[in-house]
């Protein structure tokens, strides 16, 4: 039985002084070592190992360790740390997963998780008003939510192009796949989940048809209905296409209703991976970026990302959510007894995993205490130090340099040697630069990152667009402030020279 | 920025009192509520739905539904929760699980987790040397560990199957599947999770072939031999075997080696689910029941249901690791930067998920506070408890009757009301009861449980065998006394009589 003084107190003590003082400012974002570095730390304490036979440790190894976990791990919650599609958890958020973790249940049944149970369709049903699938007024907890909860991303575009290929023909669950050659359409600038599923549905990669978009990332919907046609030209079966709300690099929103409309004239499936963009639906100044997504069948939607749920948090939507069950069930009798209380609201057939953490709660308590209004400003304020960010490139006297403009949170550029300024880099005009200006360019934002890591000053993102390596700062935490986007300019500048020096 | 007076430290207190003074004993093990009851009860707090327009609620009513997520919630902590395959989460778990959360990253790269990436392959070697796939001497950490974790048995069983498939073809992540009918084999005793993959695959739920199990719910090797002969003579093409280790209801394992010997013979991925019974492997006393294990090709390993970690902690064992990206890999050139720093430490593209959660963290925690030594004491504990109950049942004058004897932690029996005493149940001989006597044995169970969840005195699984519906107490919690075992069973008998008065 734990007490105060137990080893379990003591690291909730540590876990939640972290919480409560979060670092922030010239604090390090990391403290950087190499994988030898880490073990060799571990082994003044506990070991990162473990040994052919493994004693308990000492409360004291254990401590140390969970210290050293500390140290050495990313601070995603710093302001500085804008290197990927999630930052800044929510600290409602982490206390809601903390309470989850302690009732430590599976969302499967009503009977093991009555009150998970209807959290989840309280979220499903709001988050299909604010999407648009529902009415917006208010209505009573459904026992068949227009949903369900997700581990993730990518696991709810499996399950949702699944729901596709059911619609198609609901004898694939049974029979497996025939002949037909099944094809499905995605943006070139969309997120890799579509061609992994595709992998795992038996469809191969090769089913995922990748469609041109334009500079910003956004689909060219001519050239998705040019795709279709030629698909169906080759006497393969479109069934799917996935339009994207906000693409992992640039931010980019494709044209929904024009998606839309080519779904509707070939009657396919129109999944919306809104993973990353969806968010913007709680802003009532962003969230026309998403016109035509109450026109699709699915709509994934990771609340671990720009809203900052701790991992995770992912909601698929579905226009029909009588089809969950008939395309997902198991009918473990062990678990869906017909004959128990309350059965008819077990969400636990109606999709594809069986014991499932509660990740209702902690996005339930969040939204309880934010409010609509509070998920609208955090929306709207990683804008604004996206805005804020493009501003001091534009007015940076050529050091740094737009590489796609964007519109959302997403900032794409370029830092540019002093020799070289003024560059042009946007919209692909980097591809006109002799080879040996791109090598030099393509090399800085690795060993300015390095540089970064080094010395803990903030963590950025990078990746190739149009062959050149390129910046990525992403805007998601509320507590990011214009102090941290000029700290960030200023860090790239001194390491952009420090390079150039060597 | 959060304050010890915020909403969040009180959360979070009100999770540590629950964490560190669990329910026993005679506390209710559940407040039993139907949906429209907790609806109500919440009314009075921040309500479970959402209205139109959700304003941000008062500390005061975000409180007050806390608590009542507290009053109204399954705690499957307390001893007299055994109701399903987990139970009774280790503490410090619990506690490592916290600590995740508030660092709150992605275990898909090394950039992102760099502790967490090391403590994965830690994990994953040392559960590798425990089942037998590598040797038991401790080695350096892999920067490609045998395998990856997934978030839950029914995933890792998919990606299991993914390989096994891409083993026997490695274009078809490519291509898709082709003409090949592709079936696997599993008892008809084992997980759902086959039939789920299958159909997810795109091989349809036909190509899962149940092969018999004896009484116990242990495959009869030669009828999966034969049945492997009777699908190639079909023209179906044999791909993959799983063997269960553990079966969800009467925790029966599968001979390892016999079905390992079928699959040399006939060139077939050998996958051992071991979702449940995997942590025999940590006792030296039962971990025979595992034998062959070390011979599979792939073993998933459910850490959140005998070892008590949180939802979720499954391990995926390969004994080819240089397979998973192949099979896997979706080159997002965003995230696995081949110019960064450790890159090749990068797991993310080896596995079918993007962003992961770190669940490595909080088994490392457990394995270092606890050591081999208390692995083995758990799952022991859980053996001699299902002994000690399954000793009552047989020294209880014909109160209660044996369904299936069993041989680990799950007991499956009946209660059997005094006119009927002694019935003989055991090994299917319910089939030879007359009807009338049939229906009243199927109905008790549910009434029973319903009585039982009514006062909250203990909460245990039913499920039909063999047509009859049939107790199922499973044991994993170490807090689990013989008190409560004798006070499960005297609840059993007392809401039995008083049915029978009605």
């Amino acid at each position: 039985m734990p007490d105060p003084s137990s080893i379990e107190a003591k690291v909730a003590e540590r876990a939640l002084e972290y919480l409560l003082a979060p670092p922030s400012g010239d604090d390090a974002v990391i403290n950087l070592s190499s994988p030898d570095e880490l073990v060799a730390a571990f082994d003044g304490n506990a070991g990162l190992g473990f040994d052919a036979v493994a004693s308990g440790e000492t409360d004291e190894h254990v401590l140390a360790a969970v210290d050293q976990v500390l140290h050495s791990s990313v601070r995603t919650v710093h302001p500085r740390f804008m290197n990927q599609n999630f930052a800044g958890p929510d600290p409602v958020s982490v206390v809601g997963d903390w309470l989850g973790a302690a009732l430590n249940t599976t969302a499967a049944t009503f009977e093991a998780a009555p009150v998970f149970t209807l959290m989840e369709s309280a979220l499903l049903s709001k988050l299909a008003r604010v999407a648009g699938y529902l009415p917006a007024a208010a209505s009573p907890l459904p026992a068949l939510p227009p949903g369900l909860f997700a581990p993730g991303g990518s696991s709810a575009t499996l399950y949702a192009l699944q729901l596709a290929r059911h619609r198609r023909n609901p004898e694939v669950v049974r029979t497996g796949i025939g002949t037909e050659r099944l094809v499905l359409f995605v943006s070139d600038a969309g997120h890799y989940a579509a061609t992994k599923s595709a992998a795992m549905l038996g469809l191969g990669t090769d089913a995922v048809i990748k469609v041109a978009s334009d500079f910003e990332g956004a689909i060219m919907p001519e050239a998705l209905a040019d795709a279709v046609v030629a698909a169906k030209g080759r006497g393969e079966t479109p069934f799917a296409v996935i339009g994207t709300a906000g693409t992992t690099v640039t931010s980019a929103f494709d044209d929904l209703n024009a998606v839309a409309d080519v779904c509707v004239e070939h009657d396919l499936w129109f999944h919306v991976d809104g993973c990353y963009g969806g968010s913007a639906l709680f802003s009532p100044k962003h969230r026309h970026l998403l016109d035509g997504v109450e026109r699709s069948d699915s709509f994934v939607w990771n609340l671990h990302k720009m809203m900052g749920m701790t991992q995770q948090c992912s909601a698929l939507l579905v226009r029909d959510p009588s089809q969950l069950a008939p395309c997902f069930a198991g009918h473990a009798d062990y678990l869906f007894q017909p004959d128990k209380l309350n059965a008819d609201y077990d969400s636990g057939d109606r999709t594809f995993q069986c014991a499932r953490r509660v990740d209702a709660l902690k996005l339930w308590l969040s939204w309880k205490v934010r409010g609509d209004e509070g998920f609208a400003a955090r929306v709207e304020h990683a804008y604004d130090m996206a805005a804020y960010t493009r501003s001091r490139i534009t007015e940076s006297g050529g050091a740094f340099a737009v590489v796609v403009p964007g519109s959302f949170t997403n900032v794409v550029f370029a830092w540019v040697p002093p020799d070289l300024r003024p560059l042009e880099l946007a919209n692909g005009t980097a591809a006109q630069l002799d080879q040996e200006t791109m090598d030099r360019l393509h090399a800085l934002p690795p060993t300015i990152k390095a540089q970064m890591q080094a010395e803990g000053t903030g963590m950025i993102g990078y990746q190739p667009i149009h062959g050149l390596n390129t910046f990525r700062m992403l805007f998601m935490n509320p507590a990011v402030s214009t102090d941290d986007v000029d700290a960030i300019l200023a860090a790239i500048e001194r390491y952009g020279a420090a390079t150039l020096s060597h």
